[in-house]
Parts: C-alpha cells; sequence; structure tokens
C-alpha cells in the first residue's frame, strides 16, 4: 500500500461575482469575492467533484500548506490528499471560505462598496442557505454542474444538508458528520453567551472597531473558551488536564492554577489574534438560525421530502454539542423519505471535535464511502 | 394532615468574632462577622440543630421572609418550615452566609480594619474548610456541641462533606445533595470562563470597583448566564424555550430573537445588579480548590477513613454538572469505609437545579431521611 501523501503546496485563488446576491436576511450582496482551493483534477466528465464545507473557525484551506507558509497545514488535511480517504488522484476537491468569513471571501473586513468603509456591524446577515447559493455560483464558474459529494463536519455538515434540500439535482451524496438539524435551547443559549461577550466589549465600538484601531479581543477570548469547553468532552477534559495544578499545589491566585485554565486561555488568546469579531458574531447567528424544518411546523421528515442524495450521517459517542440522537433525529427523517442512508457512531472520547481527528474507524468509514462512490 | 406552613416573619442576626481566624490559603482574617438566621427552637438536650449550607448564589436567609418584604421568601422556604420535610416543630434550623459572601457576613465588600478601605480584591482567598471553621465557630457561640445534620445542596453539599471530615464528633448526618467530591476539569473549566468574564471586565479595576463607583456588571451577567446554562438540563430549556422565536420568525438582529436569549439576558440582568464580583471569584475557587482526596493521592475511600457521620447522599438523573456518577463516587468511598449511606438517585428533568425545586420524590426522600432522625 502506498502511504497518504499531502497535496502538497497549493495556492488560493479568487472568484468575483458580479450578479448581486439576495439573502435570505431581505439584504442584498450587491457584489462579492469568494477565495477557494482545489486539490487534484476535475475529470472530463466533470463528475469527480467534492465540497468541503468548513465549520465556525475553518476556512477555503482544507488540505495542503502554502510555499510561504509550511506550517499552515489545512484543516482537514489528515482526509484529504493522494491516497488519504477523500483521495485526490480520484477526487476533485474544492473548499471555500464562506461569505462573511475573515479569510478572504467578503465579510465585515471588506471594504462596502456604498461608503467606501468596511462593512464591519453593517454586514448584512448571512444563512447557510446562502452560503450554499454562493457555492453553487462558484460551482457554476468551475464548470461543475454537479458534485459527486458535498461533504463538511459540524456547521459543515449544516451545508451538505442544505444543498441536499436546495440543490437536489446538483448533488449526488451529501455527508454530514458531527452535525445537527438545528440547534437546540442549549445550543442557542452557549451561542448566545459567546456573542454577548462580544458585543458587550467596550472596544466592539457598535462593530466598527476597525475604525478605531483595536479588537475586541477580550469577548473573542471568551466567545472561544466557551466554544472550546463544548468541542471537547467532558471524560476527554479529564484525561488530558484533569486536575493538574501547574504549582503542584493550590497557591491562591487569579493566574493559572489548573492546567486547563492555561489551555483554555491560550487557545483563547490564538483565537482572538486573528479572528474577526463580527465573522463570530454572523457566523453564530448563521447556526442559530438554520432549520429545515421550520417552514414544515418543525417536521424534519416533511422538510426532507425534495432531498434525493444518498447521505452518509456520522456522529460521535462523546459529542454532547451535537450528540448522536441529533444525528438519529436526521437518518429517521431520511428514512421516512426512504433515501439511501448510512450511519455511523463512532466511539471516540474527544467530544464534537473528534470530526477533525483521524481516528482509525471514523475514517475507514469515509474512506470505504467515497471508495464505493461512482463518479 | 396538617398543611405544611410558612416560618413566617424572621429575623437576621449577627455575630461577631474576635479570635483570629487562620485560612487554609495561608491568610488571617483578624476579626469578621457572620449573619444567620434561625428557624424552629433549640431544645433542651441542645440535640435538634440542623445547619443548612448554601451554594454560589444563596445565603443564610434560608426560609420565611422578612416582615418589611413579604416578598423575599428564603431560598429553601419549600423544604424548611412548620410540617415540611425539615420540619421547624422538631428541628433547629440554623442558615449562615458565608465568610467572603455579599449578603451580610464579612466579605469583600467588608471594611479591612487595616487600611479601612473595603477589602476588594484585596479580601484573603477562603475555602469550604474555613466556611466550616466559621461556621463551628458559630455553633459554639449558638452552644451547639454537636448538629444532627449538616444539609447542603451543590457546594452546600461539599460543606456537609467537609464537616464530616473535620468534625466528624459535630455531626450526626451528612447531606449532600446534588454535589461532587471534587470539581472536574470541565467544571473548572466553565468557573475559568466567568472568572475571566470579570476580571476582565474593564470595570472590575483590579477588584477595587467600589471606589470608582461603578460594578463589573457586564463580567457578572455573562457568567451568570454561563451559569445558568450549566444549571439547567438540555431537556428542560428544550421544554422550556425549545427554539421559540419572540417575532414568530427570524428578523436577523442581535436584540433578543430567541426566546432562550431572553430568558438568560434578564437572569443575568437580575444577578449583576445585586451579586458581588468578588464573591463570585472568591466562591468559583473555593469550588475549584475543594479536594478532599488531594492529600490522600486521589484516593477518595482514604480520606472518608475519618467520617463517622450517617451519609445522604442525593443526586438528581438530568444534572449534568455534578452528574449521578459523582455522587456514586462519594457512595462507594463511603461504602468502601463501612459507612451508613443511603443513596437517592432522584428521575428529574431540571438538571442540577432540581435540588431547589420541591419534586415529589426527593422531598420525600428528605422528609423520611429526616424523619427517622433521631434528636
Amino acid at each position: 500500500m502506498i502511504q497518504p501523501q499531502s497535496v502538497g503546496a497549493v495556492v488560493a485563488q479568487r472568484a468575483h461575482f458580479t450578479e448581486p446576491l439576495a439573502l435570505k436576511s431581505g439584504g442584498t450582496l450587491p457584489e462579492y469575492e469568494l477565495v477557494y482551493e482545489t486539490y487534484g483534477t476535475l475529470n472530463a466528465a466533470r463528475s469527480n467533484a467534492v465540497l468541503v464545507c468548513h465549520a465556525l473557525s475553518g476556512s477555503h484551506h482544507v488540505a495542503g500548506y502554502y510555499a510561504d507558509e509550511p506550517d499552515n497545514i489545512g484543516w482537514w488535511d489528515n482526509l484529504v490528499g493522494p491516497g488519504k480517504p477523500l483521495d485526490t488522484h480520484r477526487f476533485f476537491v474544492v473548499g471555500v471560505n464562506n461569505l462573511g468569513g475573515c479569510h478572504g471571501s467578503t465579510g465585515p473586513k471588506s471594504a462596502n462598496p456604498a461608503t467606501g468603509r468596511r462593512w464591519g456591524a453593517d454586514f448584512p446577515f448571512v444563512t447557510v442557505e446562502d452560503w450554499v447559493t454562493a457555492q453553487a455560483r462558484l460551482a457554476d464558474r468551475l464548470g461543475i454542474e454537479r458534485f459527486a459529494a458535498v461533504v463538511g463536519g459540524s456547521l459543515g455538515g449544516m451545508q451538505a444538508l442544505a444543498w441536499s434540500l436546495h440543490y437536489p439535482k446538483r448533488i449526488g451524496h451529501a455527508i454530514a458528520i458531527a452535525a445537527a438539524p438545528r440547534l437546540t435551547a442549549q445550543n442557542i443559549a452557549f451561542n448566545e453567551v459567546a456573542r454577548q461577550a462580544i458585543l458587550t466589549d467596550p472596544d466592539f465600538h457598535g462593530g466598527h472597531f476597525y475604525e478605531h484601531g483595536v479588537v475586541p479581543a477580550r469577548g473573542l477570548k471568551l466567545a472561544r473558551m466557551l466554544g472550546h469547553i463544548t468541542y471537547l468532552s467532558d471524560d476527554s477534559m479529564a484525561e488530558k488536564f484533569g486536575r493538574s495544578l501547574r504549582h503542584g499545589r493550590a497557591v491562591y491566585s487569579y493566574d493559572v492554577e489548573f492546567e486547563i485554565e492555561s489551555y483554555l486561555r491560550y487557545q483563547g488568546d490564538k483565537f482572538a489574534a486573528h479572528f474577526d469579531a463580527n465573522t463570530y458574531l454572523l457566523t453564530t447567528k448563521a447556526l442559530d438560525y438554520f432549520d429545515p424544518a421550520f417552514e414544515y411546523g418543525g417536521n424534519l421528515a416533511a422538510a426532507f421530502a425534495r432531498a434525493t442524495a444518498d447521505f452518509l450521517i456520522v456522529s460521535f459517542t462523546t459529542d454532547w454539542r451535537f450528540a448522536p440522537a441529533r444525528s438519529r433525529e436526521m437518518v429517521n427523517a431520511l428514512l421516512h423519505n426512504q433515501r439511501n442512508v448510512s450511519y455511523a457512531e463512532i466511539d471516540c472520547a474527544a467530544g464534537h471535535d473528534s470530526f477533525l481527528l483521524d481516528e482509525t474507524h471514523y475514517h475507514a468509514v469515509l474512506r470505504g464511502y467515497f471508495n464505493r462512490m461512482g463518479v
């Protein structure tokens, strides 16, 4: 067996769109750019394209590295590459930064053409459905009429679901990993605390902090610390950190005492140094709003009636953010519509973040699913 | 059967202590006051006293109301009173505000006798063990050599455990409800996010905000919102709030849209208006530090060897903050020492906050346990 390899050095590309995009929120983006990357080669039949959708803190940089930044590895590099489960010898893989993002696509940091100022908090609300529409336009540009598959974890999985509902003819398989068909009250509650941390940070300046030369780092840091707790499982935190004390005993201080405090502060600081606060707000709202069953009186089976794709749904036993029960809701709704649905519940201790790891059984499921996929 | 009644109008009392209190943190409180309330009558044998210990946001005001504030009902009024599970016809019940608190006992808002300024962030760290020591001194003052029982929920339950370990001869029964023998990494992580919200609030002023005429309301509000999520269960939030939208549909705004957002903001604002930020910080640290097994290499059974009380341990099925498994750890450690331990795992949807409710089976367990208790 040939060892799996990296896709190697990659180059991000840009696509400019001048046709206005009408958004679900009622707003319109007059024009916009999407930044994206591709790996592998589109075959002559244009039938081997796979779209990878990113979650809250992901981007278009799914695999490989940049020649001038060799340590900047794509967020799903363990999954995508030659000989990897999503094998770029067979598939043409597309990653795209979502609208409203902060990694190069048009977002709050971009200039608002109407004012010349950065959009900031005036950037219109974007939804999962809007992202999917923009992705479909990018597919048009790339000459992809139909994706062999759309795949994503967490919020990325919601985009795969939305593809199956809004472009049923343009998608062969929808793969939703560690996802949920809609957020619970508890999910929304965590998002709301994170938003309030940002919105009430005096450095937020109503979302126009760019003009003040500051960033609401305190709020972003708190949001990320809180997020991280929900990405990990109780067990994995216990195993990794437990009650380990930096000084071996209590020193009675608000500086770091327990190692878990150090980890969370580090993650929070790192995130606050590069992520955009307005993007964070927009993305959590997109999560809250997503609810394909809303216009069907909450009936998820009715919502999925228009889907024609085959489905792979994957959940992780210790994921309490989007627990296996949430995936089973989707499976049941799909079975109700006699869709072809495969479901894997992976025994993994790492909680929600499991979808980013190369846990053996998990990757074997994906490898097998992609291997069997006709292109 | 006579209907259970309120203890009626109550009056808080104060006890001043001039003997310095050496604290576990190494600091010393030169003198201090404790505010407390009592209900019922101490019998001639002084054998019917029950100490009620409070959790993070509780106080000495356990039952009844104040004549000039008829709506200010004690936090465990459904449990304590004539004919109630902890029956004040039989028992003499004592509630006390812990040191470092903000409801009347000496704490960060009090004047530091050495400087004449409010203690603020200079108030020494206090631990569960220090609280228990102070409570024992109050018992001395009240002529109580031995409590029939010490009872508490959550952090209050930890105090009951500490009583059984540090004053084994002064306690007949320890009743720990919705408690844990020590926090997990996840528990500490939630506390740390809450602390960082307060510590990084510009209105915190290093803990000396009193002198600036402000309070770190933003930080306190965030801390309380986050806390509330952990007090409720996923299911109870889903049942109470679900995805209910204030306007019946998404309006794309950072104002309240989902009802859960409204609830959390309201709880946060209410709390921030009256609770002291330094007390919040101290109390979360007391929670983090509590670990009776620490000096026994993590061996909880070894830690409990010195306990002689009888125990009642109560947990709630949907409590994910201090899950039933945490109570079972205590039960196993006690059984290992051949202690008399009763354990009730109550099927209740309300999560951690269940210990404050008058759920039928839960109160029946407590009523039965107190009824059988000799005084």
